[in-house]
């Protein structure tokens, strides 16, 4: 995206000119360099401190990573196709995190946003009543989509950056944490290393959606599961299947009996707790006994501990299907989120904030869903610093349900979370005090 | 492949340079385009009659053809690494058989010779002891080898037919079936309703390997199995798997119990069965509860009623397993071949054939491994027609088994193959009495 | 038990004694005629009106009864074991249920207790630790046991009717509910359609233990959940293993793989939820292809509708898991029970008569585990006729939890536990406006 | 039986009179109480040389053998049945085998003949056109029943003791081996120990049926299998299925999940092969997570090795069953059989006799079904003694499979296989010369 669609983009706001330029172009964890890149690139010519890179993420904490094959194509798809090419160079083989900050005219709070950046592997619908295919701006790449609205958190926080440039906060700083890779729970992870997330005392992040109508907000989603991905990768012996079926060992058995079983894992009393096999592939032909199966999994709970529970009991499920049909089974991590809560202090800003504006404060309920956001990582750094955080629900009535092919939100939401934003950020730095309440 | 490479090659005989050539360019089933129009084109400057295409193949019996965008794209990389421009567009589409004919000088045996043509989806081994690697003739096209020698049977076939051109049967004519898709049963069934086999009065399939040491040869393998090849599409709902697990409906639950209850499919007591699910694929990532789910299996015996009970057994299972998980599931046939056996005057021409070049008979037994081929169409028509055939196992010694990534055969055999090729093809028109022997 | 072991026990406790004596003879639901003629003789004796057999219990509401062997032979075990022959045929065919109720002096509220009587089929514990061995009152019925604390109910029950014969409350009524049948929550549904309910203006039923310590007691646990109960048989063909393998239909495979899928029913985020297959039974030796086999299983939930859900589930994962195998499936419910909410009058007085004895108040999370129990259909009888209702948990520490072979409970609850019951009884009665206050 | 129905039959032969006294009281391996005495008493009664009990079967080599509680049930029902008393002490604990000789006036071959006497775990049909319900000897053992003819064995023995103790063969001896446990594979392996079959020149065992009709017989059944009989017992954790579901190890899963893989084992090329569960048992009631999980397996094929290979990978996926689910398992080896081939003399001695008897020979093939049978013990020691064996199929035409409910077998093959098994005898002893040829 460039001068060129900003320019001519008429009554458009920024928040949904990006959002839609981003929608366009989804790119996954760790492959967002367009991106990246561009973010980069338009708060550091609106004159933010701009960190990209190694300095923003650290490369040996990531999970997951793509293979450098994949992280080449995308990095030249990226090149291909709009991206900003001062940036771009800093962020390859994958180390797709921004971190942009405004220092106020005062010492004050300093408060940090974070906006994931990430999209997901789904192929987006081509159905007429689907917005962004009669808009002309769904996904240009096949299988990619951002089907959970982090276009959205995108272009609320390049909003925001606009105006708090135009009008700076009276105190204090503001710092734009633009991550990667949050499905999977793999980007946050590997950013708080590097220490970008040490000294803020006030860490607020926002997600639209999750089943709250536009106009309400949620001040604290304390439902925010633990979980834990893994990557297995059960090893046979390849065979013809007819000439000597009996020679092979069928890694595609191991991974059958593997996925019914962590189906199967126990409901833990009182927690919340999710098992999900995502993803089986192995095997070329009917004829040729498979020598590899890869599964994808994941465990998750409302607490640390339960998950652990869990996630152990699914690699003892991998290996004894491994066992049973004479496999081996390798076991990654591939991801994984904390749970965090939020505390008093963030949640009384972020409420004050809402009223300010009228949105309505609603209090969002397991029964409606909750899921697993990494933001947690960055939660507990700051929680640890001696600050406050808070994870908040933005209302945005949706089209179809987050992860599916027709995900769509209500535009109308992203000036009502930039205004949100906004006023959390003046409202800590309007009072010295705010900075002490926080650390209380 | 063209003059060039021949005229240069030295030492080294046409089926060995055709071999290697083919072997570094594998392409599977219906996109055998640069194979199949090398093969046509050089049939043709030897002066044989030569159908392609839709002649040669009726494009709506084939089963399992690839999609229209895999199709293009092996036509594009054929066209771009050598393919006989002459021929490459009669095949488009994926009709990829050849049919080439030399006439004798007078009346006689109509003899049919079968080649197949097409390599399997196998990443081919980069280790230092595996001949291809170390000579340089590895495929070029990762994922894709020709494991299962028919590599081999094109090269032996072209030699025949140079060596058929400088000197012609004394009676009679012979053919050549280049036939594509062997694997998954696909091809030979697509070419018998063009009538390229009417006619035939011996037809002589020959497989090199098959556990059958260099020297020796199998007459007659009766223990061809009929298969049936079957993709099974799963059918669920989408959703996210933390924030509506209960709202999806996975539909890898539906493979991975499919599988189980596939394989555990009865013996049938005094028959050789067999039963394989070689492919799941499902699912993008572990937070979303995938809708599609994709299975290839197949069945096996060796008669086609048990066989055919085999496969409503295997169907019972996927649309069983489709409906414990509240899924839906689409079964297609893919490809599936039937059982033939052999005639004794063809088996006595094999005989005698061998027995003048000094190969060793052998009997295979189902002990060494059965497998399926869908030559017994040809054979099945032939026999239909009041002709003969036989399904001959040339000896070439192996180092490792069939459809493995170090598959490679003893590049010995092939002299003898086309030696035997030659001797049979000579020895049918060596006298009037032998069509008619071959008719009784 | 008769008089001479109640009047030779010297210190012990009605309730302890009783306890023990119905510890050492427990019979599972519905065959309880020992438990319920001897309740029912005792009550009777003290003056009480007593209801038995189909007065008590409507014969055709009841689910899971027992076959008509099991019945005999449990009620000649009951007669030749010390059942109270007085009462004993009323209770022929399974209909063991007893009501009895004291009327006080003056009109005032009816105050019902439920005590459930039925025992486990559990092997008990014969380890030297185990107090109910080591105390000479081990079950001597093998693989019979209460495992539960029912008899710990009974012995309460009995105790507190002795002391309200001595001293009966000043005003209106209490009635004691001795319900058979409560694991797989067979009884109450067929206690409540024979009126025995009605009228009843505060229904209290009291379990020990639950992970409460003696001395404590929750005064609502609200988490009770739903379930049903479901037998499925399927059936198949029998053949010879070895003979015809593929003759034979194997019932345990359909039992087998849906075993794997009830268990892998998802989780219904923000519910408690909960499946278990707790039995398999078929076939008899390994070379008879077996035809039948049995299942029992369940599911729960914290509300009804979701209950409903994961039934539907469950059966059609059993459906599908007969198709897969050629097998038919019948599938029974053989008990259910609802969920019912405490109404706040009744908790009131439950925790002001346990504040009265010192009992300390505690809150029964989900995290402690919920089960279920079907006096929620007295309770909600109760409500239906404008009456109060709870479901109280009584402290009893634990020497293992329930259902285990060495569940044992602190017997210093039982005193606690009368003095509980009275105390309500009496406090109900105590003022005429409790009645109207209830009945707000 | 005794004498009252012996006497009162009339025109019916010795051997239906047996065969349909033995078939009312059906007796499973280790148990034939009833039947072992009374065999052994009308031999003793006839003059043969009876030994039984210790004498007969070595107690340590016997697996699979019940427990003592139902060993000493069946023993007591035996002893108030008709039983030989004489003979029953000797028998108990499950040693109820019985070898019986007659000695011919010279010296000659000494001539083997095995009756195999145990009864299946099946509950008999009571349908109008089954011969024993309508003729009145169907089974008063409610799930026991002669479904594999082994009465008609018995018969047959009896009479043909009764004929060569009239007319005594012209020299050698005869020694009748009446077997018990052979379903299951468990008898014979203990009898051999005891040295009761050496010094047998010429061993013949006999089964009627098998998918021959009457007045055929196959003079050697090549086809038997050897097989393995195993016994696995899953041990989890029990727990509350509702309170603390996550606390329990289900054994079932592991029971089901093994009992998927199992019936998953590949089948080998070139060899007859069998897998199969005949029986899972586990679990009380739904609420209780079952701690415990027994299965019934066994494994078969028509080579040793070829068993052993599929044992070996049933063991595997039973561990890996349990592994995957937390469990622990014990797998014991409770019965097995070996292969045997028949020798040519014997055969040729089989074909005579049966010739003589105008007995019309047929060949069995494993498409009709091939089964195990541990006369192979009985055959392989002989062998190994220098003589020689073979096991006979003797032409009965079924009403229905062996091992089902409705079986029953023509009984006019009794006195054929009477007439057959004394020309083998007589055969044998008819000239010195055939002792010489069979030891060739």
């Amino acid at each position: 995206m460039g001068q060129r669609r900003a320019a001519g983009s008429g009554a458009e706001s920024t928040a949904v000119r990006w959002r839609r330029d981003i929608h366009r172009h989804p790119e996954t964890g760790f492959t967002e360099f367009r991106t990246a890149s561009l973010t980069a690139g338009r708060l550091a010519d609106l004159g933010w401190e701009v960190r990209t890179g190694r300095d923003a993420i650290s490369q040996d904490h990531r999970l997951g990573v793509p293979d450098a094959a994949e992280l080449d194509a995308a990095y030249r798809r990226a090149a291909g196709s709009g991206a900003d090419e001062r940036y771009l160079p800093s962020l390859r083989g994958g180390n797709t995190a921004v971190v942009a900050t405004l220092h106020g005219p005062r010492p004050g709070p300093a408060v940090g946003l974070r906006a994931d950046i990430d999209a997901l592997p789904i192929v987006e619908s081509r159905d007429g009543s689907h917005l962004p295919e009669r808009a002309g701006f769904r996904s240009v790449h096949d299988g990619v989509m951002h089907a959970c609205g982090h276009d959205g958190h995108i272009g609320m926080a390049v909003e925001l950056a606009e105006r708090l440039t135009a009008r700076p906060p009276s105190a204090g700083s503001v710092t734009l944490f633009f991550q990667p890779a949050e499905e999977g729970g793999r980007g946050a992870r590997a950013m708080v290393p590097t220490g970008v997330a040490d000294g803020i005392d006030l860490l607020v992040a926002v997600h639209l959606g999750l089943g709250l109508p536009t106009g309400t907000m949620a001040s604290s989603l304390d439902g925010l599961l633990a979980n834990s991905k893994l990557r297995a990768v059960f090893r046979g012996v390849s065979s013809h299947a007819s000439l000597a079926p009996h020679e092979g060992r069928n890694a595609l058995l191991g991974a059958a009996a593997a996925t019914l079983a962590v189906h199967g894992l126990p409901r833990i009393p009182g927690h919340e707790t999710r098992v999900a096999v995502g993803r089986i592939s192995g095997g070329t032909s009917s004829n040729i006994v498979p020598d590899r199966a890869e599964v994808l999994l994941e465990t998750r709970a409302d607490e640390g501990a339960v998950n652990e529970d869990l996630e152990a009991r699914a690699r003892t499920a991998l290996r004894g299907a491994a066992e049973m049909y004479g496999l081996t089974v390798d076991i990654e991590l591939i991801g994984g989120v904390t749970t965090a809560r939020a505390d008093r202090p963030a949640v009384e800003l972020v409420e004050a904030s809402a009223a300010a504006l009228g949105l309505r404060p609603v209090t969002a309920s397991a029964e409606n869903g909750v899921a697993s956001d990494d933001a947690t990582a960055f939660m507990r750094r700051v929680q640890e610093g001696g600050g406050s955080a808070s994870y908040v629900g933005l209302g945005a009535s949706l089209a179809a349900p987050h992860h599916t092919p027709r995900f769509d939100f209500d535009e109308a939401a992203l000036p009502l979370g930039v205004g949100l934003l906004e006023e959390i950020v003046r409202g800590a730095a309007r009072s010295p005090a705010v900075r002490d309440r926080i650390r209380e």
